[in-house]
Parts: C-alpha cells; structure tokens; sequence
C-alpha cells in the first residue's frame, strides 16, 4: 500500500529528527561540567554536585528517549498535530540541560529545585499531550490505545509528584529532589505493557 | 528500478544531513541561556529576555523542519544544485542562534532586532531558491509543483513582511518583533496543500 | 516474520541514537580546544598538551563507535535491559571530553590522568555489560555469542591494565597515559573475529 | 545475497555516523561567533572577519559533505580500513572549528592563516587516503576505481595549492586565503563523474 509508505518516510524522519534533539541535549549536559582550575583531587569537590545533577538528568531524558522509542514503535500514523506535539516535547527536554546546571551550580538551593521540578512537569505534560494525539489518531481500539489506555499509573502520578515537588522546593529542596530521585526509578523499570502488546499483538 | 534506488538513498542521506543539523542547531539555540549566577527567582529576570527569543527562533526552527520534511516528502529526484540550495539554506538557518543571542540579551534593542529579521530573511528566500529548484528539477506537473504552484500566499507574504519589519526596527523594535511572532503564527498551521496532494495523489 | 521487522527497527533507532550521541561526542571534543589569545605560532604552545589528549580521546571514541557498530551488527535481539546498559555505555563515554580537557590543560598532572583512566575503566565495564546482556538475549551459540566466547583477551586485558594505570598515575602520570596509549593501540586493530564471524557466519 | 544486506546496513551506519559528526561540525562553526557586547550596528564589525571565515569553512565543510556523499554512494564494500579512513577524514574536518575562529578573531593574520591551510592540507590527504582505499577494495574496473581512476585533477591539485599557501601565508596571508577561497571555487562545482558514472552505470 504507497500510503504506509509514505507515513513509513515520515514516521523514520520524526524519530530520526527526535533521536538527534535528544542525543544532542543528552550530550551537551555535560558541557556544563566546567573543567575545574586546579590539578588536585580537591579540586573536583565543586564539580561533585552538578554531576549528581547531570547524572539525574541524563538517567531522565534516557527514560524519554526509552519511552518515546517504545511509543512511537507502536504508532502507525504520523499527522500534523501530531509532529507539533512531539516538538512541544523536544523543547521542554532541551531546557534540561540549563535547570541542571542551574541547580548543579547552586548546590540544590531552593529555586533552582523548584525550577527543575517545573520543566520535568512541562515535559511530562508534553509527553502526555502526545501520547493522547496519538491515541486519538490511531483510535482507542488500536494497539497503542489498548496498551496505554488501561492503567498509565506512572503517567498520571508523575505530573502529580512533581507539581508537589515544586512548591516544597521552597520548604525543603532535599525533600523536592528526592521525589525526582524517586519518580526517575519507577520510569527505570521499562514500560512493559507498551513491549509486550507489540511483541504479542503484531508488528 | 535501480535508478529509482539510488535516488532514494541520496534523498535518504540529504534528509538525514538536513535532520542532524537542524537538530543540532534547534538544541545549540538553549546554548544561550546563559546560567544565572545568583540562587533566587529574581536571579532569573534576566534571562527572561534571552528565554522569549528562545521560544520564538525555537518555533521557527520547528516550522522550517516541518516544511522542509514535507517538501523533500513529496520529493522524487535528488539534483547536484538541489543539495547546494538545501546547504544555502542550512547556512542561514544556523546563523539563528546567534541572532537570537544579541536580540535577547540587548533586551530587543533596534539593530539586533533588524539582524534577526535580515537572518528570516535571507532563509526564506533560500527556502524559496530550494522550493523552485525541486519543482523545476520534478516538472510544474508533477505532485509538488502542482501543491506549491497554484497559491502559495504563505511563502510569498512572509519574506515582504520580514523586508518591512527590518527598517521598521530601527524606528520601533516591538513592532519589528510583533511581524515576527505573526508570521511564526501563520506557520504554525500545517501545509494542508502538500500533505494532501501527498495523501491523495500517491506515496 | 513481523517481529523481524518490529525488532529491526528497534535496532535500527538504537544505532541511530548511539550514533548521534557518539558524533556529537567526538565533535564536542573539540570545543575544549580554545583558541589562543595571540596570533603567533608560539601562541599554540599551551594548546599542544590539549591537542595531544584530544588525538588520544578521539581515536577512542571512534575505538567505541567501531567496536559499538560490530557488536550491533551481530545482534539479533534488542530488549529492555540492553537499551539501558547501551545508555549507560554512552553516559562514560559522554564524560570523555571533561576528562579529556581537565587533563589537557593541566599539562597531564596526576588527578587528571587518574581520572581519565578511571572514565575508561567505567566506560570499559559498561561495554562489558553490554556485551553480556547481549550474549545472554541472543543466546552462547548465537553468532555473536560464538564470535566473542571463545577469547576476548582485549575486552579481559583492558580494564585490567586500566585498574594498573590509575594508581600509577599518581606516582607517574606519564607512565598512566602511556598505558593508556599502549591499549588504545591494540584496539586500533579492528576486531577481526566478530568480522569474520558475520562475513562466514551469514548477515 | 544475504552478505549484500549486512553491507548496506554497515555502509548505512558508516554513512549516519559521518553525517552526525558533519552535521555537528558545520553548526558548531557557528558557536565561534561570538555575541558582541554592544547593541548598535557598528558591534557588529568586529564579528565581520569571523563571520567571513565561518562563511568560507562552512563551504569546505558543505563540499566535503557532498564530495563524501557522492564517493560513499558509488561504494559497495566497507572494510575495517576504510571505516578507520573515514574516521581519519572526520578527525581532520573536527578542526575546521578551531583554526576558523583562530584566523577570523586575529583578522587573518599569518601563522593562523598558515595553520587553516594546514589542517585543509591534512584533511585533502585524508580524503584522498579513504578514496584510494575505497577504490583498492572496489577494485580499479569498478564504477568508482573507474570513474575517480581517469582524471582526479581536483583532488591532486587542491592539496599542492594548499602546501603553497601555507608558506605563503607568512609572507602575504591576503594570497594564501585567496588560494584557499579558489579551490573552494572549483568545488562547487559537483563532481559530474561520479554522478554521470552512478546514474548510467547502475544503481
């Protein structure tokens, strides 16, 4: 059938534009790792707590880069909304890079965590407004809908703890990073339902 | 067809050249925001300026990765001259960081503000140069010079606009800018044309 | 077979996206190379020690990338876990440029060099782990699986003489880097058993 | 012929990697522009001589882009040596961004205008290297040992230019940079051989 291929073409260069933004970000992370002055051990103590922050952060845009990979796997069509929502997507990621270092610099203050929290809020956002276009594209009754559209518990609750995690920031900017810390884990454990209904369903 | 074949993997290579540097330029752009050196919310006033013109070039680096996914779409021969007007206009797209740098951190002042401008400028017209030597090279009968040829008022309006909105800056910036976001808005909505006459007429 | 395909276009993003991570990689290398005040050709003198690290890292990364492309080349299987330790491959080899300049432009001083070694060491291990889980998925009598089992005496020796080098350098960094240099040249020999493996094996 | 398929996918590989590592190259030239401090339009002028390189480098990297794109596209077979080659070839274009800021912020002065020459030197070998090993795994009565075979004069003229500029640029930088704008020139022009030799040869 032309037209798969066709959306064949346009779904390849959507990932493959989405695959060079976030190898891009995930690279440039660590050019806010300042090479530090001096020669001696010492001298890496300040670099330590941006690459705490930088190792946050790369671990978050991999989960991304994982699930956006698994998703866009199941998909089948590629419309409009659909390729401005994935770019609404990109932006908030490449923004994680500047609230790493922000907060890395600044050693965990209180807005600089709140900051972080924000942006990871708005990717979430993004990312579910395109997991529903895509949905709404492919139908409730297609493979990606059944698979995501049962119980997306992480989706859902990861919004929720980190529209907490920001204000808190202000209270207690261990608490907020803690809860980064602990939504990063449960995105860890890959999104098995999404794999198996492709390994099951079809291909 | 063999020949068919090779067409496809340069077309294939020049789209991938094409995604990777407008990717890297798309995430180069947040390069810009500068960390703020202080810890607190008003720390970050000054990068709000910066952070504008970042949404703004991040919009147009979005819509020419748009247009020019679906224009090499509907695209069936790759031309020695096609690759050097695609190089063209990689050239001026790359020069938007920068414009955007000295637009955002001199607060919208007139000069950089016409810079920015000039540099639209000159990458719609080479976007034009590249749509005219792909319909010339596909024939006025074919899928893409039938889509583009009978109206289109988008790629005609916005470099006249940009020709206004330059000498506009020195005598009133926000107005410059103003032409600027609404020509981005006009872009937003997708080329229904192309994408039609792709969908209709064959993949 | 469906799943061939489904599985063939999960390889093929993950090669994309290791692909772009290495490219910027390497060409992030680069920008630690900052360009001397002056204009004479004595002003390149303290640009020689970052040169020289920057040669070295270069022919690493593209040590990874070539190694990285073989061992992809034989696989057959891309699962959940072999996406994550592909990651956290690219999360050491990510950390090269800091490790690269540091020790540059601290003219090879002890800490830089210890930690230079240790980012490969920590980059070598995650190979390592890729490599098992990969065997593992694809099986001991795989083609992958019989090409590497047999005798793997680089990927054995290398952290091992990696571990040596580290806390060698603080005694003499010039015997460190000189390790480093001596590993980096047993595998500029291109892995010839994965090679022949593929080209006899089938493909 | 399943052998056939395991080299497209190397040579696909070969081919994005490349591509990644120019595509990021020629945007990072852009990143040695740096903002000027001032608002007014004359700020601009101490950017000009810089921006005069980036365009000149931006050129060379476009034709080596192109050059590769062709020579890559008549090949059949990748071996360890050429992919190691190829990585040699990208070594040297990685310094483009180097010695084009360190000739446009010293307004092309001599040992800078000597040292672009120079890596433009190493980088003509090197592509001549990957040529020649291509040509010597394709075999001379291939479509590309026959279509480079008869007459290269560009590719043997343009390294003996730049050896003469190099010393020359010691004496007179204006000559030197003028040698190095002319065989741009006569690059532009694409390499009809391989393209003609391509398009009726096969596919």
């Amino acid at each position: 059938m032309p037209t798969a291929g066709a959306q064949g073409m346009t779904k390849r260069r959507m990932e493959a534009f989405s695959d060079g933004v976030i190898a891009v970000i995930i690279t440039i992370l660590v050019l806010e790792l300042k090479v530090p002055h001096g020669e001696s051990v010492e001298a890496l103590a300040p670099v330590l707590p941006v690459f705490l922050c930088y190792v946050l952060s790369f671990i978050y845009v991999g989960i991304y880069w994982n699930n956006h990979h698994h998703m866009l796997h199941a998909m089948r069509r590629v419309t409009g909304p659909v390729l401005w929502a994935n770019l609404h997507l990109l932006f908030w990621l490449s923004l994680v890079p500047f609230t790493t270092a922000w907060m890395g610099e600044n050693h965990f203050a209180a807005a600089p965590s709140a900051l972080y929290g924000a942006v990871l809020l708005l990717a979430a956002i993004a990312y579910w407004i395109l997991q529903q276009l895509i949905i709404a594209s492919e139908g409730p009754d297609s493979l990606l809908g059944k698979a995501i559209g049962r119980r997306d518990w992480k989706g859902k609750l990861s919004p929720v703890l980190y529209a907490i995690a920001i204000p808190l920031a202000f209270w207690s900017p261990l608490l907020a990073q803690s809860i980064y810390v602990l939504v990063a884990l449960t995105w860890l454990v890959p999104d098995r339902r999404i794999e198996k209904a492709v390994e099951t369903g079809n291909a």
